[in-house]
């Protein structure tokens, strides 16, 4: 027999996506994008709609009591949006399943359904639906999220070409670096906020879409360097990151110093991050940075290069040290 | 402190909808009808969608080994869709959120999402996507449903008048005693088909909805009583059964005969049926029932009227001994 945390998250997926493949007729609708990408895309009627979900587990995802439940409720809601963010999406609404032992305090999960409303409402969504029902053994959250595209154009992880800038918008480590303060009792409220109030990258994430030259996109949910291998592996090329250019801001480089941790490290493997990472072709690249940066309070910066030298993801030349986050992981990073 | 024990599970749904429906306001985006009914829905485009989840977690809803893997990933996805033939859709897609331990035996995933997928496709949807994660406390399963109303037509839970109708398809205890069956271990096939193998009366709920004099539907998950429980309260209206008129096949009056059950006990509170349950309006009411006899092999039979004599569900002039499935209940019916 072979388990899940022999066979790994992404062999499983591809192993699943195999069966759910076989048959791709439904009643009267095309499945444009099946599993793969950071939300399915289905066309109906005459809307094209990005669906996704994102399930959350209490005691791997999250420690109810550790934080407030409306940061939990918020942040799952987030994660969710964040994958029709990564294509370019209009969010519209989401479901929200929900597993609680019997002698859980219903104010904590009103606190928590008060945190997931505000996080749809910031993304213009609106929870429409769920279920509820018991768990024995801790909370469990399933975010469903259904968006649009705007005239049926959406950005996939597929396109990357050689020589197409790698770029981040935002600083991914803030999230990793709030959850180590949290972790160590250290006060650093901003950090914290950025791991527990992740932004979605909405009207970033559309406007990218619609500009000529960004020719794939994902959002960082497992770290830098992992979501990064996923756009170089679709276009079978490699990805050369400059850890010069990996610029941590100043406040995410002040914590680093101050509590011996690498900002670098954070940067490029931290998960969680919610920021949007996108394959830009290069000759009009240096303009597209320039006129997101005027754009959006949040600053793009490019981090490395696609190439056909090699396959994955070098960092100066090496493989990286630390990947990110792979679920089922036995050691998670 | 109130526990989500003591406050139950439909007070809880009521309270957090009152926080979600807080603003209705979504992108480009009409919600037609919020959380309260299988399906919430929604008009994007020129399409009406209907959209529901179902989350199943090992332990409270299957116990993984004691039944076959793919029978487990067959009924999930049978309940989400069983939500859409409820208000008479069309299903489109489904998306899957799977939580699952390290040390799950891959086969038996792959199996599951046989079934799954054999599932959806027996009812015309795709499962075009989902989410993967670790879960340290068994399998958890949440199924997320797309539909669409033909024409922007569907029924919903609440419209049932007086002197209505109560008329259920199927034999609603059928699945309750496979699921005895196979607690018992009695050699009952077809029954514990019934169990595993629901099939959401999909064609039927289409056929439903575009007959006149059918006023509210539900699907029965948690047992008739409570199921028809929620017809009435919606309509502000009593429902009155007739015992008499609550006949189990010749199979189930066997089974139940053998094992000393009671047959009318099991179709009043047995959950899990995915029958569809209507209000039919009492002038065209016998008509239709020929009529969806003719048509489908599955037979449609009236069990009470609707009336305003009393609130409630009761049976021969009583409130009913056992209500059915409440997912909070510290003690399981």
């Amino acid at each position: 027999m072979t388990t899940l945390g022999e066979l790994g998250e992404f062999d499983f997926i591809e192993r699943v996506s195999r069966i759910f493949s076989k048959s791709s007729q439904s009643n009267n609708v095309e499945i444009v994008e099946g599993i793969g990408d950071d939300c399915a895309v289905v066309r109906i009627g005459d809307s094209t709609l990005l669906v996704s979900c994102d399930l959350s587990v209490e005691g791997v995802h999250f420690r109810f009591g550790k934080v407030g439940a409306a940061d939990i409720g918020w942040k799952v809601v987030a994660a969710a949006l964040s994958d029709i963010a990564a294509m370019g999406g209009v969010p519209v609404c989401a479901l929200m399943s929900l597993g609680a032992p019997v002698d859980t305090d219903v104010d904590d999960l009103e606190a928590m359904a008060e945190g997931m409303h505000a996080s749809a409402a910031a993304c213009g969504a609106v929870i429409v639906g769920g279920d509820t029902t018991r768990s024995d053994t801790g909370l469990i959250i399933d975010v469903s999220v259904i968006g649009t595209a705007p005239d049926g154009n959406y950005l996939t992880r597929k396109g990357a070409r050689v020589g197409d800038l790698l770029v981040a918008t935002g600083a991914p480590g803030r999230s990793a670096a709030g959850l180590i303060a949290q972790e160590r009792g250290i006060d650093a409220p901003e950090l914290l906020h950025a791991h527990y109030h992740p932004e979605p990258r909405i009207a970033e994430g559309q406007w990218l879409c619609a500009r000529d030259g960004v020719h794939a996109m994902i959002d960082v949910s497992d770290g830098v360097v992992q979501d990064a291998g996923h756009l170089a592996a679709l276009a079978d090329l490699g990805i050369e990151i400059d850890s010069a250019k990996v610029e941590p801001d100043s406040e995410l480089a002040a914590f680093c110093d101050a509590h011996a941790l690498s900002a670098r490290e954070l940067m490029l493997a931290g998960g969680e991050a919610y920021e949007l990472l996108f394959a830009l072709d290069p000759e009009s690249g240096a303009d597209t940075v320039v006129a997101f940066n005027e754009a959006f309070d949040v600053s793009a910066s490019e981090l490395g290069r696609f190439t056909d030298a090699f396959e994955g993801v070098r960092v100066d030349g090496e493989p990286p040290a630390s990947k990110g986050f792979e679920h089922f992981a036995t050691e998670d990073s």
